[in-house]
């Protein structure tokens, strides 16, 4: 490629500009770091006109909303791309080859906190529709939306959307905060799971127990608690009454793709500290994580746990208990099947209390809906190799909070890579990615431009 | 009763002894009050030489043992009395009423750190050797040996007593550390429980993994700790393999005694901070608390046990768990049998450690053996009622211990009364029971001189 090239021509600013972006430490969590939060919104905003863009800095009752648009006129689609501009905590900070904040290109990766989650994602969105625009027309409607509080678990993004949801109406949706299969092997998730998380505390009285005086001849509300939460699992399944009820599979060949997927079991339990894969017997470990629901144990508490020994009969036991959702699991109803079943575990003498503290919906979109078909051409042509469609097991509140107010499909789409040290010291992004994904973005205009 | 009684003549001064030994702050635990410790030690020394016993501080690895004697001649018989002059530290120091080290009488009652647990009755028994050497002698040998680490668990008296056993040989053990069973009913224990304590660890890796990434795919040891602790019970029973094989049962006179004790189960519940008497099936709590072993939890941790939630799958599962054992539970194979039961039950991919933290034999004498019944007479003397025989759920290694060295059987006599808040604010010891301890032992004396 020569340097008339409109992409290579721009990525040496390119790449500087991104130094710049990751010099600001935008650390959400800490509000010490709120004015520098609130700058690297503004320096997206002033980036993102420079583009070419009508962008504005939007208030919430948080950090503010970085929003860039590009109106492509009657007709044409509209994509609204999400990403986040601020960053994790650097800490700890005696792990870090080069200081978090004083970003440095090394080895072919930019490194530096935020430059995988999700500064340089961001910034391949901006330059692309800057190319874009400069060059042979942005043929579709465009809507960045970059939030300043993910890593705090965007409180202020849904009210925000649900304000705005007239304004922000669109055809498409990308979320630009994830990563690849792995080297040369781009993917598009099109599914995450949900959650619901409980605590559930068992007591028999107000006052922990000598064990001498009393082992015996009172319950002991850590025994029971084992025996509620033994109860809840068998031979590998959640035995819960009611709880695969609602669960939905993906399509049979979706499943038969992943069989040739080449998924990595011996570095799936490397990057597990040598935990050895298992788990519902009859599933392979990718459909364990991405299209089958669990329930794990989180947080287990009760009596003495220091060193050496004490003869406590505790008064009380508190487990902390999470189950992961496929949909169509509804975390409501999930947390209901589990507090009947603690109800009907509960050995007499103890008493049980199950509290909320987290409910997410499973997201799962149309892996063949055109947005995946346009997004596979366009990584394909940016990539040089079409991606494999998977899914997560994670949880990622704002896809089912984006589908759900833009009534549009969502799809996630990284260009990180695996090992990139998200939320981990030695954050990195590899520099050829930048060109990667500008040139798959304005194909992905042009995809979705000209329709299926 | 006129002032010649030689008892009466005693009381007052004997009280004010008390106070004095009371004023003394021999807190074992503390090495700050290592002098004071000392300085218990020398006071009653002192005081048995007084009272006409050969006495002697003898040295320890840890704080001195105060040792009196009292020799009656070929032929008679010995009994051994063992105290403790050391006491627990007094905190919290809010709710006592007066200081705990500057002890008064009030309401009948001597109040301060210690008056229960031990210094009345160690006093008692100086007292009681003193009353009868001025007046009708000292009919048997006597031993009196008072430790000054018995709150600190005896580290130092076993090995003492090791060293000892030839000068120490008895025909009867009395353990002068104890309550009643209510007020105006005392009591002679025969038995306690022993201990097997363990830590069971479980673990999967080498860190901590993000359910949303692992949960579902790698197994859970906080889930796998809680099945495997959770089949160590069915029905109220230990489901353990071979845990109840040595267990034996006192004779069914003594059970039938017990039901007719009057045992009261609202007292019980009250005591426990209400939580309700439950067990093994088929047998009372009195039995449950005496003569069945129990197994329970006493202390369970793993991954995030803080407010709110973490959506963390824990590496590793650890549980306190301890059985109280009745004879002839031996705590070494206890510990076996519940190795083997791990072993047997821990899930593939999760690996279980079983470690040690302590073991105490139980303890039971015949409660038909001639110390009981000169002790029951003796106490149906200085208290107007016959004594209850019961047993106590906690261990106390000395007893086990006393009785294996010096190879006599033991009797627990305690003078205290229950709720005298030992080990707690505003420890007691009923003025009364001075003047009524001091007329059991001059009669036991007697009572053993004459034999069966």
């Amino acid at each position: 490629m020569s340097m008339a090239d409109p992409v290579d021509a721009r990525l040496p600013d390119l790449t500087e500009e991104l130094l710049d972006f990751l010099r600001i430490p935008s650390i959400s969590t800490d509000p010490a770091h709120a004015d520098a939060v609130a700058a690297a919104g503004r320096w997206l905003v002033d980036r993102m006109r420079r583009a070419g863009l009508t962008a504005s800095l939007e208030t919430t009752a948080g950090h503010p909303i970085a929003l860039g648009r590009h109106d492509a006129g009657p007709g044409a689609p509209t994509l609204l791309v999400y990403g986040h501009y601020d960053v994790q905590p650097p800490e700890p900070l005696g792990p870090w080859r080069s200081p978090p904040f004083e970003p440095e290109v090394r080895d072919g990766r930019i490194r530096g906190r935020g430059a995988a989650d999700d500064k340089a994602q961001v910034l391949v969105q901006v330059a692309a529709a800057e190319v874009a625009l400069t060059t042979s027309g942005l043929p579709v409607s465009l809507v960045l939306l970059f939030e300043g509080e993910e890593e705090v678990g965007s409180p202020s993004l849904g009210p925000w959307l649900s304000d705005h949801a007239d304004a922000l109406a669109a055809d498409h949706v990308l979320i630009a905060d994830s990563m690849m299969f792995g080297p040369g092997r781009p993917s598009l998730i099109f599914g995450m799971r949900g959650i619901a998380y409980v605590e559930i505390e068992a007591s028999i009285g107000s006052t922990d127990l000598h064990s001498g005086q009393y082992g015996g001849a009172v319950p002991n509300p850590a025994n029971a608690l084992a025996a509620v939460i033994a109860s809840m699992h068998r031979e590998g399944r959640v035995a819960v009454d009611g709880f695969y009820d609602d669960v939905v599979m993906p399509p049979a060949s979706l499943l038969e793709e992943w069989r040739t997927l080449g998924f990595d079991e011996e570095a799936f339990q490397a990057s597990a500290g040598g935990a050895r894969p298992a788990g519902e017997p009859g599933f392979a470990t990718p459909e364990r994580l991405w299209v089958r629901p669990s329930l794990d144990v989180n947080g287990l508490v009760s009596g003495y746990t220091g060193p050496g020994k004490k003869t406590v009969l505790p008064a009380r036991a508190l487990a902390k208990l999470s189950a992961r959702l496929v949909p169509e699991q509804d975390p409501v109803r999930i947390e209901a099947v589990l507090r009947d079943h603690v109800a009907r575990m509960a050995p007499a003498g103890v008493a049980f209390e199950v509290r909320s503290l987290q409910r997410n919906r499973p997201w799962r979109d149309d892996p063949d809906a055109p947005l995946f078909r346009a997004a596979a051409a366009a990584l394909e042509s940016g990539f040089g190799a079409a991606p494999v469609r998977v899914a997560h097991g994670g949880t990622l509140p704002i896809a089912p909070e984006l589908r759900d107010v833009l009534g549009a499909p969502v799809a996630v789409m990284g260009l990180a890579l695996p090992g990139a040290n998200m939320h981990a010291p030695n954050e990195w992004f590899p520099v050829a990615h930048l060109e990667r994904g500008i040139r798959t973005m304005t194909r992905l205009y042009h995809e979705l431009a000209e329709g299926p």
